[in-house]
C-alpha cells in the first residue's frame, strides 16, 4: 500500500475562522475522518459537517465510532494521565484500521487548534508506531482563548506580563503558584472559582457556536451569572464548552 | 461627525492565515491605518500590504509615520512599562488625528492575534479616551508560537498540563518561579538562553514569512544554530521576529 498522508487542520471556532491555507488542504483530502460520540447532529461532529460544507462539500467525511473515555471527575494526576493514554490507544488502533484500510489524503479537523488541549498529533503519531506508513501535517487554527479575549476586546496579559494557560482541574494550583494571569481550558462543570473571588473574570461558552454566551466581571459579583450562562449555553447547544481568563486584583 | 468605526484584524502570520470572517471585515472597511516605520518594502508595511492586495485589493492604505520609541536593552520594569506607555500615547496621537479628520471604517492589521503581546487595543482605547467618537471591534488572528507548533508538529505542553507564555526578558524569571513549559516571543537579540541549556528546544524565526527558519534539539546544543538561523532570517527578509518554546527535562 502507498504511503497515507495525513493533515490535521486547525479549523479555530467554526465556518468563519478556517484559514485560507486549511481551507485549500481540506478541499484536496480525499476524506475527512471524525469521531462520532453518537451526540449527532447536536456535538462536535454537526460543526465539523458545517466547516466541510462550507469549504469542501465535496469531500467526503468518514466517522470512527469515539471510544469510550473514563472521564470520573476525581481522577487527577497520574490516574488521569492514564485514562487519556488509554482512550488515545483505543483511538489510535480505529484510525490506523480506517486509514490503512483507505490509505490516501485524509483530514482531520480539530476545533480550535491542534497544538492547545488536543489530543490528535499523539494519536497520529501513535497511529504510526502502530505500524500504518504514514507523514502528517499540521495547520493552525484559531483557539477558544483567542476568540474570548476577541470578544471582550482584551489582550490576554498586562504589558509585557505573561500569561499562564491551564486546564480547570489546574487552576486552582496556577494560583497558588503565584500566577496572576491565569487562562483555564477543559473545564468541569461547576469549576470552583473560591480560590479567585476577588479577581476579575472574563468567561465565555460556546464561543462561535450556536448558544455563545460571555460575562465579565468580578468573579464574587457573577460566578451565578456565570453559572446561569452556562447552562442556557448548554440549553441552546445540547453541549458546552467555555473558556476563562482570571486577573489577581 | 459621525462616529467612527475601528476594526481591529488579526491577519495570522500573512495572507494564508486571514480567516473568512477578517477578509469579510477587511473588504468592508474604507480604509486601512498602518504604521510606517521607515523600512519601507522589507518591514511588517509590506507584509500588510501583501494581506491587503490579496484579500482587498480595493481597499486603500493609509500610513502612519511610527513615532520613536526608546528600546533599550537595559530598561526593565516600571522603566520599560513607561517607554511604552509613552510610545502608546505617541502612536494614539497620531492614530486620533487621522481616524478624525477621515472618518467612516478604518481597518487595523495586527501581525498575529491582537490578544498576544500587541498594543493595538490599548491605542484604540486611547484614542476613544483623547475624544474621538468611535466604536471598535476585534477579530482574532493565527500567532507566532500557534504556528511554531504546527510547523514542528508538537502540541504546546504536555497531556493536560499548563503552557506559560511571557517575553524573552522574562524567560529567566519563569525558570526561577519553577515553569517547565514556556513559550518566549519579542526575544531581543542574543537572548540568553543558559538557564535552560539542558532543555528542549522548538524554535522558529520568521513563521509564515520569508527567511523562515526552524531548529530543534536541546538549547546547549543548538544554540550556535539558532544564532546562526536567525541571521540568515535577518539576512533574507531584511528583519527577523522569532518564538520560541522550551521545555524542562
Amino acid at each position: 500500500m502507498s504511503q497515507v498522508r495525513v493533515r490535521i487542520l486547525g479549523v479555530g471556532m467554526g465556518p468563519g475562522h478556517v484559514t485560507p491555507e486549511a481551507a485549500a488542504a481540506l478541499r484536496s483530502a480525499d476524506y475527512v475522518l471524525a469521531w462520532d460520540k453518537g451526540d449527532g447532529d447536536t456535538g462536535l461532529l454537526a460543526l465539523r459537517r458545517a466547516v466541510v460544507a462550507a469549504h469542501a462539500a465535496h469531500v467526503p467525511i468518514v466517522t470512527i465510532a469515539d471510544p469510550d473515555r473514563d472521564r470520573s471527575p476525581e481522577l487527577t494526576g497520574p490516574g488521569y494521565a492514564a485514562a487519556v493514554a488509554d482512550w488515545h490507544d483505543a483511538r489510535a488502533a480505529r484510525c490506523a484500521q480506517v486509514l490503512g484500510e483507505r490509505g490516501g489524503v485524509a483530514a482531520i479537523l480539530v476545533w480550535g487548534d491542534p497544538a492547545l488541549y488536543d489530543s490528535t498529533i499523539r494519536i497520529v503519531e501513535r497511529v504510526r508506531s502502530l505500524g500504518v506508513e504514514l507523514d502528517y501535517d499540521v495547520l493552525p487554527g484559531i483557539s477558544a482563548p483567542q476568540l474570548l479575549a476577541a470578544r471582550h476586546r482584551i489582550v490576554l496579559h498586562e504589558v509585557g506580563r505573561p500569561v499562564h494557560i491551564t486546564t480547570g482541574r489546574r487552576l486552582a494550583q496556577a494560583v497558588a503558584s503565584g500566577q496572576d494571569n491565569i487562562v483555564a481550558m477543559l473545564n468541569p462543570d461547576g469549576l470552583d472559582l473560591s480560590a479567585v473571588a476577588d479577581w476579575t473574570i472574563w468567561w465565555g461558552a460556546n464561543l462561535g457556536a450556536a448558544g455563545e454566551q460571555l460575562v465579565t466581571g468580578r468573579v464574587g459579583e457573577v460566578a451565578d451569572e456565570i453559572a446561569a450562562a452556562r447552562q442556557a449555553a448548554k440549553a441552546e447547544a445540547g453541549w458546552v464548552m467555555d473558556v476563562l481568563l482570571v486577573r489577581r486584583p
